[in-house]
């Protein structure tokens, strides 16, 4: 089995600022295509078990790798708050 | 649930081409350093469910990105051979 450890820093990091992307909409549809944007943006960083995880993470301590990606997570959030897929938001007539 | 559907597109050319590869050892740890190799080489193509994984694969009927992808499964294939990392090769004194 093989993890993109990136999958858990952009998961991290998208719990943690939430509430500060200002989206129209967080439901689980919209928070997906956010996480997956992200994903597709990203360097994928693959290893082969959970415990190597850990190195990658290590990366991240460093603020610019950090800041990057905080940007990255901030675009992709508007992208999918400006276009949004999700039946709440067709319901609601907002598109 | 996001998928990367890199990671079924070079599940399936790996398990078709292994016995080409010409790798020496093909122990599940040094199938698992391929595929994490690979799929660090190629672009991520994260999508939100499984049904949406048929229209990136719609991409690889395309020759040229499949020809893409093989070499990119045979230089990784390479890399793991010539360094195998599994307790297999250690018992073996290959290295």
């Amino acid at each position: 089995m093989v993890i993109n450890a990136m999958e858990q820093i952009v998961k991290h990091l998208l719990d943690s600022y939430k509430e500060k992307l200002g989206m129209n909409c967080f439901c689980e549809t919209c928070k997906e295509n956010v996480f997956a944007l992200v994903l597709n943006k990203v360097q994928p960083r693959y290893v082969s078990d959970y415990e190597k995880v850990a190195y990658v993470k290590a990366n991240y301590i460093d603020k610019q790798e950090m800041t990057s990606l905080q940007v990255k997570l901030a675009e992709c959030a508007k992208i999918v708050s400006d276009n949004p897929l999700c039946e709440e938001m067709k319901k609601r007539g907002d598109r």
